[in-house]
């Protein structure tokens, strides 16, 4: 596994972290990745295509920055869309389900140890705090 | 000053923040204004040019999102340069300058109640929890 700042304290990077060039990096759908901690919360890339799962985070808030892409997210009164040079905060409870119509690239954040299909589970869950 | 979603629990707001036409509503450098909230974390844009003070933050990391120019943070030992497209975590107690040789948008995110100056303070503070 990557070394990476946080683990390290107060130990700063030598470089920025470059969206294009992590998001190079991953070829899979669904797959977040993270790229950055601040405190006890991550930075995650990932990209995503088609249709997801609803769920919820029952602790937590959810950061999604769209990097490339439109990303709708679906809720059970209604959806937003979310362009490049947007983001949406999901308050903790609220079920969601995230639709990209053609591949979305987006930033998450939230805290370490979210999983990405929250209370819901199964098949869709893919493997946490993996660097890259 | 407004009401923003994470005052209201589980409420989801209408609409993705669009960092650019938020960005239009502020005219002055080096006034973070905040955007969102994630659980304890605000989202905060700003506009910096030219030079700032060398300041640090006992208690938290500190993360900057370019949106448009060039920013260089300046260390005792060394500077990075973070473009549009990159991120940067300064860690918590390490020392740091940002500097815009030409205007600046960025996205701060770090915890409520950090000020702009840190531990610096000085006529450089700005005003805090300001809302756009």
């Amino acid at each position: 596994m990557p070394t990476h700042q946080s683990a390290v304290s107060a130990q700063r990077a030598p470089h920025p972290i470059n969206f294009g060039q992590k998001l190079s990096l991953i070829a899979d759908h669904w797959q977040p990745r993270v790229v950055a901690e601040m405190n006890d919360y991550q930075f995650k890339l990932v990209r995503i295509a088609g249709d997801f799962v609803m769920h919820s985070h029952a602790d937590t808030d959810e950061t999604f920055i769209v990097l490339h892409g439109q990303l709708r997210i679906d809720f059970h009164d209604g959806h937003v869309l979310v362009n490049p040079g947007e983001m949406y905060v999901v308050p903790k409870g609220v079920e969601h389900k995230p639709y990209a119509a053609q591949e979305v690239q987006m930033l998450l954040i939230e805290p370490r140890g979210v999983v990405n299909t929250g209370d819901q589970g199964g098949e869709r869950t893919a493997p946490n705090d993996v660097w890259i």
